[in-house]
């Protein structure tokens, strides 16, 4: 049974936006490799990655890119593993572009795409945990733990913001 | 361990583009259940369905929906089973409200979200069951079967299309 | 007869944009309560606000949120009590994804949207002391007077503004 | 205490979305006028009668208009009054245009604003239900029985729908 | 024959955008009279502006305003003068919403658009020489002049640009 | 003194929306002259047709083209006529690059812009004749009849409408 | 010295808009090969078809797609000849998405870019025999005869047009 | 055969983004001329710079511009040769009305696009030797180890970036 988690980016300027997702595996105990991997600059390494992944023991793959970004769709032409696809927020068109480059699959091969930037890094960490806490119970409760916490830390909020 | 399929929208009229979820899930076997639960007008069912998802056996819950489509998210809130969104396309913006209704979700509280309309749907199916098949070779095997038949039929297809 | 008004939001991090409406409750007098309340990270808070909200004194909710902003349309589900909703702007759509996630409600459960930001919490503020000024005199008169300030202080504008 | 409601519109080709409001307001029994009063063609007409609404009766004003969509702002500009303004779908940009024209707002005048077209109006009209409701309780409990029934209706909906 | 350009805009705020008009005026001699006319704040001053316009001897109206920009299509349906509007730049959706909600208007009550920000302002300057040049032939070649010379600037660019 | 209006468009595709301008000049009894000139296909006659367009006596000309529209743009380039540009509603796009293409103007060289499709050909028809209305004193009469019939005819509108 | 044009597109459904380059390339007398080549479901025989285009006599390669559209910057990935990407109007975002995802490469790839349907599919057959004229001094007098008999029709339309 | 290559803009203030296209043509060793050349205020130079283009021994020309940017589309009905155009970033809209200016061109004038800004510039500049390339084989070489070069860069990045 695969458990450990392929982080992957285009480039390691996407590094600010992706370590959001490694954060939540780590704080998550989940195993993973973080690497660079470059739908155009590196075709090659990118097809070898997806067609090795599962027999490497991943459980599933998460993916940022910008731009006209191909990397999450493309990983998903050559691996069924789930695919978590992340749009990093762009120079220009702040991140548009990446979403609906990634979001717009066509039938038959799925990319399950996250919110633009930081916000979708970690969730697409947490995405992960929960895909994984389909078959491991105590993960599952560390991530009900994690909803408490979050949900009290909203609770103990105060108005106007403590500075 | 869960292995159903919950399968909700928020009206009767999202079944034209739902059910492209429901055809994939019953073609690769996948044991589900489809009904209708509406964020807005039927909140309570929502909070009952997510909140008794994984007891209930679920191992994920797609989730149709479109204009301010809140049914994902709030799904999401209630439970930690994976949620997988599918913006519903929207009869004047044609989705895009639906789109950023579900993916731009919050650091916290993931949705994967797929294509907008029946492409979508049907990926969404196909993403629930790669899920599964993180923990059923068979179904790992079925999966890339379909794949390759669908390799099969991209590469017969002729030019110009044959009427 | 209900005259306080309840004013809620995502995360404190709201607070620099909600900060308007409160602003002009109290220039009006009017009651309020502000408080956290966060769609996805408490949902069963959401719930007991919303559905206790008139027993509670509450004339109407304004609400806040941002990005999959879904805070206003669920408090609309669990309450007849007029609900406004302001669409506070997000890191990288600048608000176009709370705005559409806020506006674009279905059939049978309305939401009152403004603009985003700071004008539109400012105006939410303004927009329930006009729901108040209907059952109140005093406060109709009150509400005329700002106007009539509002425009005297237009008129006395010069051109170039002084520094 | 005004309890009439008016409808406005930019022209009598704005009726069919715009009898939606109307007729949610026949539902619930409330007295309302319905007429024509354009900003960009009738603007006396408009400045009078924004200036007379609150000794006329009416508690609030639902006014639909589409493209450069002024109507709504300008009634707001006149009268202290709560406007609701429903964004009519327009031919080329479906609404988007009409839907900003209305909810960018700049501090100090607001407008609540609803979704494009049909449900926008309908909400419209039941937003000015729910505005009466704050001082008639028998209205309040009808507004509440119209929603039990929505939801006991989607409830009962079966997948696949019934033709 | 009237001469002299009007220049309004809704706030003082709005004078580091149209001051690029007002320079253009100055620059061709223009006789010009600029105020802050807000259709919003100071409505009845706005038609008093337009109904009176005319026989105050103006030639033309330039009208800046953000946001839900109504002052333009407002001045147009107050007087049958030429206006020309100015999308002012606004802070999030960064003067789409102006944009839109001066260009869109509809049949019948015209308003001449020009582009968002300080472009724009100087750009309907110099349209407002051109409606004056249609009368006056000295102005036509000073006219003619100006591009003689902007294109001299342009001849004379060297790449990459002198420090 | 110039009176007479160019009228001009990329192909005679453009005709049904074109036409409307071309109505309201007839219904002014304006005189003008309609043809076809493409920037892209007959650069050299665009040329022609501009750098003559003062000496043939136009007043002014009215242009309308879609998607990549440089016919209005370029026309000003080579004028110092007033240029009204129409942004015919394309294909796919619906007109938003119609658009941004004619109103994007850089500083310099301006561009009136109207509404997308016919309601801005229409416009620009009216905007012409208030061009000339600024010579033409009995023409400016028949633009304030115009506004007044066209008064009327709203004021007579029924609701619902009639049939 | 390659002569040859690849067109590929993702689908034969693509073929309605695809098939535009074609008769371009025929009319024009250039060999061309046209076949299915699907970025997501034939990723080998992509990578295949792009490796060895060079070897194979292919000038450049013209690709069409719709939505996530990741063929052409995939192709560019794999081959250093020129790639001409099309973006095929999407059912939902009318190509929006597609153009998005073909045009904003990153630095180090690049892909030329087309209008959105048909049109640009034409333009894509045309700018490849424009690369070919660069060797061939017969083909870029014929590209000038098409420009010329281009500019003749346009001459020759009259207005109204003849129906 | 021509091998020189033609970069121009619409201003200097273009430099910083397109100095990105010289210097790859720089690093290629490729001859070039760069100049201003504005399509609105120096359209005669454009006309003679693309009448002359391919006497003058050009293969192709990049032409940078941004809001309404007619620049590339003008050059490209002037000349047969190749024209390739980048989307400078404007002001407001960040270069989408640059992109939709350049990229939508109507049928029988192409222009090829590439991204907005810088990464669009140096992609321009690489494809200018892509097609030059064609022509020569040990530029394709050279090409080639471009793109080797860059895998190398990308395979050696590490992660987390080092500083």
């Amino acid at each position: 049974m695969n458990k450990k988690v392929g982080v992957v980016m285009g480039s390691n300027s996407d590094w600010p936006v992706m370590q959001h997702a490694v954060q939540q595996l780590e704080a998550f105990g989940i195993e993973y490799e973080a690497r660079v991997v470059s739908a155009h600059r590196t075709p090659d390494l990118l097809f070898e990655y997806a067609a090795t992944a599962r027999e490497r023991g991943l459980a599933c793959i998460i993916a940022g890119a910008g731009g006209a970004a191909h990397l999450p769709g493309m990983l998903a032409s050559k691996t069924t593993l789930p695919i978590l696809g992340v749009p990093v927020n762009s120079r220009y068109l702040k991140g548009m572009d990446s979403l609906l480059s990634i979001v717009q699959m066509p039938k038959g091969i799925p990319v399950a795409t996250f919110a633009i930037g930081e916000a979708g890094a970690a969730n697409a960490g947490l995405y992960a945990v929960s895909i994984l806490a389909n078959q491991d119970d105590a993960l599952a409760e560390k991530l009900a733990d994690f909803r408490a916490d979050q949900q009290e830390a909203v609770l103990a909020m105060q108005l106007p913001p403590e500075e």
